[in-house]
Order: C-alpha cells, then structure tokens, then sequence
C-alpha cells in the first residue's frame, strides 16, 4: 500500500476498532440491566434491555459492513486481513451476548410477574459478576492486544462452568424439596444457562484476540495445550 | 483477475464449498447418532459423537485457514468476498451444531446410566425430526444457492419454538406431578434446549445464504420484513 492508503486504511480500521468498544460497552450495559431487572423485578429495565436490542443489532449490521468494504477496497495483507476478520467474529459474539441480556431480561419479567413467595433462594451474583467480568476483561484484553488476559479470561471459564453445574444442582435439590419452587427454578436454571453462555462467548472473544495477536488459531484445544501455545513464544 | 487466475479460484473455492458441504455432512451424522444414543442408550454411539466432534473441529479450521488464503491471495471483488464471508460464518454454526451433538450425547449417555423408571414421558421426536430437517435443508439451501428454500427454513425455526416451549411445560407438569422424575426431566430439557439451538444455528446459516445469494442483510429482521425483503425482487 501507498502511505496515502495506508493512512486512511489505518484511520479506517481506528473508526471500526472503537465502534467494537462502544458495542461492547453497551452489550455489557445491557447484561447489567437485565441481572438488575432480575434482582429488583424492574420492568422499565426489562423494556431497556429489550429495545436496548436493536441498537446492538444495529451496531453489528453496521461494522460488518464496514470490515468488508474495508478488505474489498483496501485489500488488506494477511496480517491486515486478520485483525479485521477477528472483528467481523468478535461482533457476532458481542451480538449473542446482547441476545443473552434478553433472554435474561424476559425471565426477569416472568419471576417478576409469578409469585416470588417459591423463589427458590440460589445465589446468583457471584456466576453473574464473573459473567460480566468476563466480558470486560474480554472487551480489555481486545482493546489492549492483551495476550495474558485474554488467557486468563479463557481459564476462566472453566470456573463459570464448574459454578453453573452446582447452581443446577442446587435448583435440582429444591425443585426436590419443594415442588412449588419448580417453576422458578426453571426461569432461574434458564438465567444461569444465559450467564453461562456469556462466559463461553467472552472466551470465544479472547481466542479471537489471540489469533489476532499471535496468528496462530487456539480454538479447539484443551486448556493444557492452549497455554503452552501461548507461551510457547 | 485474469483468466488463468479466476479459473484458479474458481476451483479453490469449488474445493472449499465441497469441504463445507462434507463437514455439513458429518454435523448431521453428529446430530443423528447423538439422538440414536438417547433413544437406546447406546454408549458406543455416545463415544463415536464425543470423538468425532474433533473431526469436525478440524473441517473448521481447515476451511477457515482455505477462505483466508484465498481472500489475501486472490484479493477477490466485493461479491467473491461476500460468498468466502459466508463460507466462514456458516463453519462456525456448523461446528456448534457439532458441540450441540456431543451435549445431547453426554445427557443420553447420564440418562443411559441413571434410573430410568422417572423417565417422564415427553415425546422429542418430533424436534428431534424438525431440527435435523432444518440443518438438511440448510445445507441444501446452501448447495443450490436456493433462497426460496433458505426462508422456508427460517420461517420453521418459529414452529421450532413453539415446539420446544411446549415441550418445556410439559416437562414442568411431569415434574409437579412426580418429583422424582425431576432430575431427567431437567435432562430432557437440556436434550430440548440443544435442539433449539440447532434450529436457530440452522437459520443462521440459512440468513447468510440469503445474503449471499441477494447481497442483502436479513438477520434482525422481523418474519414479515424478512419475507417482503426476499420477494422484493
């Protein structure tokens, strides 16, 4: 490329690199509005997060746009090429996560709606927190090329899938106890699956980053190896 | 591109879209023998989708690695981009059908192995029948760039829906009236629930065709914008 291009190239690609910050911002605004909905049973949050939806939808549209004008005109080399692929993967990521907020938003509204008197009492804020958590740290270690905490994020979710099995156990145990609890704990086993879930797509976003940073494709590979590739180094 | 160099791609990507269709292949069978494991309990079964699915992992970053290439090798126009762009995002639906695959194998092989006389009685074929069709005709949707039968598809995820909440209260119901069918009944929900995802992974795949075929975004969309859109011309 010309440095005339290339200057524009770069700008371009700053433009679409914080377009992917300010829709992870607000996918991580939308998570914490719907776990909010869920503890206080606010159904203007509710009606946030569900509107709040289609910005994030949007957002997406918009970048993905974007990123193949960018390749198509520019014709970016392979290094180029992945860093805007690996925003083309995070975005459909960030975008599944905002579905996610919804879901959890709508159990909100059916706990909120249901006689809370046979809500079975399972703590929920730590899974939450570390859902969130993820995310930021995801959203961080992309906005950084942070190849160690985008690691760390990746480890982490072995811990949110340990949490999420004992909070289904839990839920098992009252449903079992008290059958009159059934019915919430399926809305609450829902909410966990959708924490769960969000843990998975902030790893997906962390292995992104590391292809991104490393170019070398870390998906599919157990924990062990993962980390003596990334070291490896 | 020249002609010698567009007959090189041109038989690139028949290459690549042939590997997608094998690997769409082995999803199904992924798919097909995991719910095969759940009706008889077969263990064999559960092991051949537990082990396969690294087969299908590997298809993914195969065609992965292929679409890139050929993006910064052949520096394709605006509209051989869209159609590698659309190879790319389908593989990563594909691959998580695939992971959908092994959980329905995991919760056949505790079903196998637990009590089965608290089995409630819920009948799964017909999402099981549904969201296997959906995933065929979305390949084949993919296969003849048919648009008519990609939307056909994504109007059957609604009905897939529908089906899976139904399915939902009739596990609740099974489980308030005999508690100690609960813990398969919450089996049986996750068995459900993977079975949904492979209905919305399936009309994914099928918004990409359609994108890839009219060159217009319809993900987001609402079933009837989406249909007038397709129509449109």
């Amino acid at each position: 490329m010309s440095d005339h291009i290339s200057k524009q190239y770069d700008s371009e690609l700053e433009a679409v690199r914080n377009k992917v910050l300010q829709m992870g911002g607000l996918v991580e605004q939308q998570i914490s509005k719907a776990v909010e909905a869920l503890d206080t049973g606010d159904l203007a949050l509710v009606n946030a997060v569900v509107s709040g939806d289609a910005h994030v939808n949007r957002l997406e549209v918009e970048i993905d746009e974007a990123c193949t004008q960018m390749i198509a005109r520019r014709q970016p080399a392979a290094g180029d090429l992945r860093v805007i692929h690996t925003i083309m993967r995070m975005i459909t990521d960030l975008e599944r996560i905002g579905d996610e907020a919804v879901k959890i938003s709508r159990m909100a509204q059916a706990i909120s709606e249901a006689n809370r008197a046979h809500l079975p009492r399972v703590e929920l804020k730590h899974l939450e927190n570390t859902a969130i958590g993820m995310l930021r740290r995801a959203l961080d270690a992309y906005a950084r090329l942070d190849v160690q905490g985008a690691t760390a994020v990746v480890r982490e979710d072995e811990a949110v899938d340990v949490e999420y099995a004992s909070i289904v156990r839990q839920l098992i145990t009252h449903m079992m106890e008290d059958p009159r609890t059934i019915s919430r704990a399926i809305e609450l086993l829902f909410v966990s699956k959708a924490l769960e879930r969000i843990g998975d797509h902030s790893k997906n976003m962390c292995e992104y980053v590391i292809y991104m940073v490393k170019g070398r494709d870390v998906r599919h590979l157990a924990i062990e190896e993962f980390e003596q590739s990334v070291q490896r180094d």
